[in-house]
């Protein structure tokens, strides 16, 4: 292995999980993804993420990479979405000596699969360099590179990117221009504008055969470690491939502004609050809790609603959701006496659900409030309060929610809308401020 | 005035405010802002809003620039935006004709001032070119073209681009190219990379000497009005004028995806929760008001706390902040007898602030809840939740805050701080669905 000039020496990678073989088999499963033929096999991948960056674009001290968005370091939700994908093998991340202790950390605290670390060079491409270098010896086929700060790369991109790189030698995904592109002169007047129609914005990830790209490396020099922005002009350039470009979808766009991490910390939030799971002790259809799951389906139609029913232990429920679901509201599951509660919320914490978004759960309790004083009723519950305060260190958001159970057919049905939209505004939003109160329907 | 080829016919416009006369004296005032000789004026300035688009970007029906954030159109913040810049004396906007009577509700309904309507052509170029012939017989100096979904263009770059159109006879706003462009070749491959330093995407705003850009569409070709992307290149092409480039801030952003109208509402409500104003009943400087001011300014220390007095006629406040200021944070004001409280909202109605932005209000109420009982106490609360529905309609999201106002010194200090993290909630988060609830701290 041949060092690029100039280039810090690469850590050899220290693996986290025990699968990190760059060199093992094919995978066994690959998923049919759009435009890429049955039974084609991308070979052994590995993943480069050149995470070095500074993030001086943003306005803000910490690197982009390491802003956090609803808590957890943006580089998460990368890796995060790099290790679902379980064909690839090996993901590398460059990262400066400096913030080589915080990134084992987020690998050990988010429990991140086969992960090695490499240290960053001083430009992109020289963190790039050193983080093949941590690939060179068990060569994989198809290297993919992709940034730290695109978190929303979907396994069909992927997929497409790796499938046209094993045929072209190189591949990368591409988005329409948003703006024009023009050229200024160099006294800051316009030069020509580019007709928008002939050119595209080179967006990640990339894929390349680990030769092709290895070898581009070996040769670059200087100028290009410096300046150069296109990892595909290298592989053009000096291994003479022409790389093919892969239309991909638009949550490609890379986090630059703060704006974007404003997006991104939305986007994430509606990604998490697409199912809601309602908690009941019955199977009755009559039953509070099958009333609310209708509303709740017929107001937040976008929503996927699933049900469960909680046996008498409390513990075990029927059906647990173990992914994807981050809200469950308990109807009239939980009696006042708290320990109900203590263990269901256990087997939460015990899934691992919290581990990487911030988990909200509403206690619904319905009462007919002719029958019963609210005063009193709200006092019974304010052990909630309590309970929530413990919760929220670990990440679970409780709210109590008291449900005018009236006699009143209309009086019902506005009770039971009013609950839907509290429990759906909870649930986008996750405030850990206002987590412990207790509303009312 | 000869219409442009295959162009529709330019509807004359219709003046909503009287103060649209575009070929009106010099603006009397006029900023000094960064990069302008002071004393320099731009002439009579109007602007040009094409608004015709349909959207399809965004993967929603709606037309984006009629999307709505924080329940009010994207194009109403952008005319919001030029109006607030006094010296742009007529602000034509050219929608289709199946839109243009959305358009009159919108201005109307948000009491936009000096816009006159235009009818869209069947593309950018071709509803610019209707825009400018609305403004043809009372030429202005300089015109502005803008697009409808940059909400957050600032006083200063327009000016900045005007002042550079009348020296330069053309000027457009530039900003450094977020990713690398490319060129394809037929086959879909790379042909090859841009050098991204010698580049630039071409934002808006922009602006020309009125004869500049008008006769530069008087010329345009049917290709040119099909396919062209760039005003500033047709005043290269046209009218051989070369624009100069001036360098402008992030926020030009153009809302383009889905993702960007999710940024859109963050930076919004990001901006009108800058400012909180504390109402009190005292100006005793050891009452509950001011201790919660001076709590809310340590917890929140990017927000302008400001406080004020209210009169014993509750209706009149010692200092209504009339301009940016939408929360309103009311301690111990209200008794529980309701009627101060209507009064205080009634001048909140008047003052218009909610016409634009949803307003929050919090009632906080401070009591010992070692002598009185919270039940009882939130009992005599429960005015607020009707009130606050009736407020609502009217964009003020009303809610309750009863705050611990023990004499044990920490546990007051840990109520103030979780009612400072609870208001901060409420002033951030702006959900109507929250409104009406009482909470507790």
């Amino acid at each position: 292995m041949k060092p690029g000039p100039r280039s810090r020496p690469a850590e050899p990678g220290i693996c986290v999980s025990g699968s990190s073989g760059a060199g093992s088999a094919f995978p066994a499963f690959l998923p049919s993804g759009a435009g890429v033929e049955p039974g084609s096999r991308p070979g052994t991948v590995a993943a480069v993420l050149p995470a070095g960056g500074c993030g001086e674009r943003m306005g803000v001290r910490t690197p982009k990479q390491f802003c956090r968005v609803l808590e957890r370091p943006l580089i998460s939700y990368t890796l995060q979405a790099l290790e679902r994908v379980c064909w690839i093998k090996d993901i590398v991340v460059a990262v400066t000596a400096e913030n080589m202790e915080a990134m084992r950390s987020i690998i050990q605290r988010y429990r991140h699969k086969r992960i090695s670390l490499a240290e960053a060079g001083a430009t992109r491409h020289r963190s790039i360099f050193n983080g093949l270098k941590a690939l060179a010896e068990d060569q994989p086929d198809v290297v993919i590179i992709h940034d730290a700060v695109r978190p929303f790369v979907e396994e069909d991109i992927l997929l497409r990117v790796v499938t046209a790189a094993k045929e072209h030698g190189a591949a990368g995904a591409i988005r329409p221009l948003v703006s024009t592109v023009i050229s200024p002169s160099a006294d800051g007047c316009l030069e020509h504008s580019l007709d928008r129609a002939k050119h595209r914005a080179s967006e990640m990830p990339q894929a390349f055969l680990f030769d092709v790209i290895y070898k581009a490396y070996q040769q670059c020099s200087d100028y290009d470690f410096e300046f150069g922005t296109e990892c595909l002009q290298l592989a053009l350039k000096y291994s003479h491939t022409k790389a093919k470009l892969v239309e991909g979808p638009p949550d490609l766009w890379k986090v630059t502004y703060k704006r974007d991490l404003l997006a991104a910390r939305s986007v994430i939030k509606e990604k998490i609050s697409q199912e809601i799971c309602v908690v009941m002790n019955t199977k009755d259809e009559e039953s509070a809790g099958h009333l609310l799951k209708e509303v709740l389906k017929k107001e937040l139609n976008c929503v996927n609603v699933t049900s469960t029913v909680l046996d008498h232990t409390g513990g075990n429920v029927q059906k647990f959701p173990t992914d994807q679901c981050y809200s469950f509201i308990c109807v009239n599951v939980v009696s006042s006496e708290f320990q109900e509660t203590q263990k269901f919320l256990s087997t939460l914490e015990e899934s691992g659900l919290p581990l990487l978004y911030p988990v909200v759960v509403v206690l619904v309790h319905c009462c007919d409030l002719t029958l019963a004083p609210l005063a009193s009723k709200m006092e019974s519950l304010m052990w909630i309060r309590s309970l929530a305060e413990d919760m929220k260190k670990r990440n679970v958001l409780l709210s109590g929610l008291l449900l005018n159970y009236s006699k009143d057919e209309q009086k019902l049905q506005e009770s039971f809308q009013q609950g839907a939209s509290i429990i759906a505004a909870l649930v986008k939003e996750r405030s850990s401020a206002l987590a412990g109160q207790l509303l009312l329907a």
